[in-house]
């Protein structure tokens, strides 16, 4: 009989564990369930649809239901799985009874935490996830006035950008300093809310959100710092791993509250694995677990979790997280740690830093770029970098992810050749300058 | 009293090793001696301004006269210099008789290979070189209806793509099968060809020029495949080291016809420097000898060799060669090696190539891209890589340069991170995809 794989959760972790499982056995039967009317669209591009910057919600879509059909993969859509069995290996399916399983993966993805504030339970709160919840709450946002993003995560960085660029009233509240505090430094965040008070966006930072006020529908937001009226409110908290339905079966949680996983994305359960948001991972540098990466983190999460429970052999390394965004008028991103997390976490480095220009300077559409990168203070290795800039952040953050990976030093970028060429690229790369500026700082 | 450092020639090099000797000795005295009368301007943009993206050559200009007499750096402007005398430790200058010299920096560039065939004496044959004679022949370039570009070299591609998109009838004429044969593959260079297509471009490829015609003027360039009739004839033959004054001064010049030096810059001749296109350097692979690299190479010796005439102690690392440029409606780029030139020269390699996207499939402005990877059979270590496409060629080129310089393997770059972010990058990084691409050949 054939080995019958079972899927819970259908993004990005769950269609890339269903897939993979299919390639490694084709024999298998894959079975997905997920709580959506739909799977295979990038739930990331909402942001972009809500700020007009792409046209229609039917641009997300990747595959058609018959696609998986015809790849032998079988989708069982608004479909709510109750319960996990470990002893009699099988699952609880709302409205379809028992399913019996010979290999699980866990993919039930994350949920926003909890505001703990009064008037959650009011009409107009958003919570950015479903694409068919967002195409509803666009037409909302067709007559919203103003609109209070709180926190200052990823997801609010980019809603507030959004919002801001569709002309609505826009108010960010965060309790922190600057925004994304916890993952970027002040000098890297300086020139977004710079371009988001261009744009007319109102940041309220130290400032902490105390209750959502209102009858039935939310009117404004009481902060420590005073009522903000608003129309809506984008509720942006940290993402938090939804492994209730792992808990619950007695898989073991680990310390950020998400699936504990071994190097092949398997769970303390035999023959079960998790991926994506609902599971914590090993950081590279630290070996702390984190959890709540990128979809391309949870996709390739996923391949590695349905290959390996169709009996496949596949590794899942420590990550480095390389990561990166628009927020306002530009692009921001890094990888591992800044100042401020490396200093919070204890970590010891040096630093330099450098700005630079992406093309040569008098060619059209050049951008400034500003490139801030960690070291350990012994070897120099790299541990970390921060960049804010107009174009070139994406590329950059993957190749420094590969350089902390790989052990490569200060003194390695700091002479490292770069493609000269007026229309892509300076004559000087900002990554070697600001090598060159950390190790010039070792000598004075 | 102080140090005597005179440097011949005003280029990134020149300019580069003046500014670096002052750095470390402020109190050396330092001539720069150049034939032209301007330095610190970029000749790379002389193509874009005459493909008017551009709008003037006064952008090109860095520097102005004065900051040089400000910094302490004594330039002869319209100066030739005539002989290097090593024993009488001087040189000598045209009108100026003999200059002592402590310490001297050879930065005399490159001169255009001859094209070897009868005609070369006609008027109308612009070699793009001088930032004055630019000015002058993009004002004849406005009465222009038709150009020959000779030879697919690096500027030749450059210059075919600008006079395409100025509007005038351009022919470019190579020997070899495509164009930039000698570095690029032709799968990399067919989207560029499509484009010159598009763009009007009509290409020779497999053509020999035989003769320039013309009487006193230009006026057709007769070719192995007929005639082209043609107002000027654009000639970027081969980069040759222009390294005479070194040859005659008795420093030993290597296979490529550079000024030979070691890894301080510093040539057979006690005190005596070289860099930028007149020097000869190994290639980081292959350890064979390679000259003509890019404005940021020049500028990079030329600040070690300048750092070390003055009494530093800075080495220049063997180099990988990051390369990347604009031709047609593309960006394309690499390192090292691509398959046409790792056959030719024996080196045995597998390789991997897979095409992607920049951005989310559905975000504005997504690109194409094409990644070819090459690496050593044994170890699978990276030695080289082709590129094709929209937007982050020169990033990801300097990211494999550093890949291939510090032994990295297809499968460090099959299963790194990468940002994933709508209107950064796609899901799925390119540079991965074709490292998988060469690992799953090596299991078929």
């Amino acid at each position: 009989m054939s080995k019958r794989i079972v899927v819970i959760g259908g993004g990005a972790a769950g269609i890339g564990a269903a897939g993979a499982a299919k390639q490694v056995d084709s024999a298998a039967s894959v079975t997905v369930y997920t709580e959506f009317e739909d799977v295979a669209y990038s739930p990331c591009g909402i942001p972009y649809v809500h700020g007009k910057e792409i046209p229609s919600f039917e641009q997300l879509f990747l595959e058609t239901k018959e696609a998986y059909v015809e790849a032998g993969i079988d989708i069982h859509y608004e479909t709510r799985v109750q319960a996990v069995d470990l002893k009699r290996r099988e699952i609880t399916v709302e409205g379809e009874g028992t399913v019996e399983f010979d290999r699980l993966v866990i993919a039930t993805g994350f949920t926003y935490a909890d505001p703990g504030i009064p008037g959650t339970h009011l009409e107009g709160l958003y919570y950015v996830k479903n694409i068919r919840r967002a195409m509803e709450w666009d037409r909302v946002l067709d007559k919203v006035r103003s609109a209070v993003v709180l926190e200052a995560s990823p997801l609010g960085l980019e809603m507030t950008t959004a919002l801001g660029h569709r002309g609505i009233e826009t108010h960010l509240v965060d309790p922190r300093p600057w925004a994304l505090a916890e993952v970027a430094d002040p000098d890297i965040m300086q020139p977004v809310q710079e371009s988001w008070t261009e744009m007319g966006v109102q940041m309220h930072f130290n400032t902490r959100a105390e209750a959502l006020l209102g009858t039935d529908h939310v009117s404004a937001v009481k902060t420590s710092d005073g009522d903000i009226p608003a129309d809506i409110v984008v509720i942006c908290t940290h993402k938090q791993a939804e492994a209730e339905l792992a808990e619950g079966a007695g898989i073991r949680i680990g310390s950020t509250g998400g699936v504990i996983v071994d190097e092949r994305m398997a769970t303390s359960a035999e023959g079960v694995f998790a991926a994506g948001d609902c599971a914590e991972l090993p950081h590279g540098v630290t070996r702390v677990p984190i959890q709540g990466l990128s979809g391309s983190h949870a996709y390739a999460q996923g391949k590695v979790a349905g290959a390996n429970a169709a009996g496949g052999g596949r590794v899942y390394q420590p990550v480095y997280v390389p990561w990166g965004m628009v927020a306002g008028r530009w692009m921001i991103g890094g990888v591992s740690f800044g100042e401020t997390l490396a200093t919070a976490l204890g970590i010891p480095f040096i630093v330099g830093a450098a700005n630079g220009i992406t093309r040569a300077r008098y060619y059209p559409d050049v951008k400034k770029i500003r490139v801030k990168l960690l070291a350990e203070p012994k070897h120099h290795r790299l541990i970390g970098a921060q960049m804010v800039g107009g174009e070139g952040i994406k590329e950059r953050a993957d190749f420094l992810a590969v350089a902390v990976k790989t052990g490569i030093t200060l003194a390695d970028l700091a002479w490292m050749e770069n493609v000269y060429s007026p229309p892509m690229g300076a004559l000087s790369e900002p990554i070697a300058a600001a090598a060159q500026n950390a190790l010039a700082q070792l000598k004075d």
